[in-house]
């Protein structure tokens, strides 16, 4: 059965503000040095799916931008809009509905744009063996993260060992429950007990079969999804799109359908995966010198420790003195200054400048 | 006796970096929101001498520029240039001679380019007041500044009370000694005292009895003094200060005359004198907003407290999150982010990158 790769593009991206911005969300930065998110994480997934079978659903408002970012590497009927976000479930059925009415059935690998992975090699080692397995067993797959620290800032997979008869390096493992992000004592013994994986949110199964869960456990969204499904091809395609989309229930395939479904398998992937959720991840993206200083910017530095420096802007300077544990993110028209421990915080000048004189700069 | 203003700008200014800049000293700037520093201290000296008789000594490398940010006010061929920083004593003994020569002789009004006073009217008060008595006396005296906590960055001026039969509003007052920068004990001492003000180095005599001083002890340097005064006015003029200008010992005015001179007459000014000396001062010269923050940037910040924010640049943006007692100054170029307390340090910055890649933005 083909393959087919579906990108989750629709994120809006806040917590990298003033890197990311309405126009531009985190998925379309370069925050690796090599290229945008989108794109590092459409190379990565050609290492198991063809580039000309992967699929971007991204918010109409950035389809045109993502068509530009992915020229030469992915097709441009593969970039999906969608005309309002409504979470992951809707954004995989409308990618599952549309393999099965344009290309009959295909395997899908559902991989969010915006994370990070170091090794490569590895990852494609566990994707592979995670398309192996929903091939043959019809089963949602879903690769958990192996944790290596207590971290309260992701959801678990609790997870068991089972025998399966599939030849797979890395080996599966039966889902037991979706568990909600842990307060610090929680997630330390989740870590101890080497039962829980990291949701990394990425699924692997066939389109087929997710559209079946959709039908049994999201009957409403799934006619929905029939009704575009059955005006995919057509002349009013988009009319139909852009009238019933929007209507979608809001809900994530977490929620919907993972923790609900019955034959859910897991492979643990140990990659150096990471999903840059703030400024601070960048710690583990690209490390840090000898006085603990993430320094992706032109900087001049004296008596500074533990500081993320990241400069999106040519021939600027960041020039520190004396501080410590501080994010300064530089870009052309906006300078953000931020404690470390509050880097996650950074959302909250959306809601401070919106609808100020200062909205320009969102 | 007619009076000169006599406005010193040939600092270099590094504890303004980056909004100062070796093509632009911190005179240069407009730190006030009115005017650039020498324009603010021309036009407060105004109240005392006619602006065609205001002279402005500054660097051969920023005289043009001072001609044109003062255009309009203050005469051109008043702006002297110096071919090489020398210290005070040279800029003043030039000025002196200039006068001298020039004008047969005059009252020289001597003021820093670069200070900030609050309040114009009693400052005015003063100055006229130090003017009468230079005139009346042949007194070389100096503005001491009445000392408002024990500021362990300035250097006072010891005094007494004494009799003077002359109509001022101010007290003329001995000068004991010129005393250094004190530890803060001593300077606590010498606020409980009574007896100490702040060195502001603000002077007023005639320039012919400055010029006496100078013969009598500093005679290397009048000597120097008398050959570029014997050139004024000549065709080779310029060619002489070139060369003999550089040439003249480094000393100041106070070390080379005012610790030795024995008729020193000091009027204590209570105007709101600051010398804007590093970014810290500018919570003087600006107050703060209830967070405790000046605020002369465009800012959104965000549970930030006692810092101190300042953009010269237009539409560009500071963006702060959980930080206190930082200075963030954000130019076209450059963004320093410095703990308040090292911003007397900021001029380690020059050292840093002078020779570097990054001296293109000193």
């Amino acid at each position: 059965m083909k393959t087919y790769g579906v990108i989750m593009a629709g994120g809006g991206g806040t917590r990298f503000w003033p890197l990311s911005r309405k126009s531009r969300p985190k998925q379309f930065l370069n925050l690796s040095g090599k290229d945008t998110m989108v794109m590092d994480t459409a190379n990565r997934l050609s290492s198991i799916v063809d580039k000309d079978d992967i699929m971007v659903v991204t918010s109409m408002a950035h389809r045109d931008m993502t068509i530009q970012l992915t020229k030469g590497t992915l097709k441009a009927d593969h970039i999906l809009g969608e005309p309002a976000a409504r979470n992951t479930a809707a954004c995989i059925g409308y990618a599952a509905m549309e393999i099965v009415r344009k290309y009959e059935d295909g395997i899908m690998v559902i991989v969010p744009s915006d994370h990070f992975v170091k090794n490569e090699v590895e990852y494609t080692s566990v994707m592979k063996d995670a398309v192996t397995l929903a091939e043959q067993t019809n089963a949602l797959v879903t690769v958990g993260i192996k944790p290596v620290f207590p971290c309260t800032g992701y959801g678990y997979i609790k997870n068991t060992d089972m025998k399966y008869d599939i030849d797979v390096i890395h080996t599966p493992r039966k889902v037991v429950e979706f568990v909600e992000k842990p307060d610090l004592e929680t997630a330390e013994g989740y870590l101890e007990s080497g039962e829980y994986a990291w949701n990394s949110g990425m699924f692997v199964w066939k389109a087929s079969t997710i559209l079946q869960y959709f039908e049994r456990l999201l009957p409403d969204i799934y006619e929905y999804l029939v009704k575009i499904g059955d005006a995919m091809g057509k002349s009013n395609e988009a009319d139909v799109i852009n009238e019933l989309y929007p209507q979608i229930p809001k809900i994530s395939i977490d929620y919907g359908i993972m923790e609900r479904a019955d034959n859910v398998l897991m492979l643990e992937g140990d990659f150096g995966w990471n999903d840059v959720g703030s400024f601070d991840a960048l710690e583990q993206v690209y490390g840090t010198d000898e006085w603990g200083n993430v320094r992706m910017a032109d900087a001049c530095t004296i008596d500074t420790k533990d500081c993320i420096l990241y400069g999106a802007c040519s021939d600027k300077l960041i020039a520190t003195l004396g501080v410590k544990n501080l994010v300064i993110a530089q870009t052309d028209d906006v300078v953000l200054v931020c404690d470390k421990s509050k880097a996650q915080e950074v959302k909250q000048f959306i809601d401070a400048m919106d609808g100020t004189p200062y909205s320009k700069f969102l």
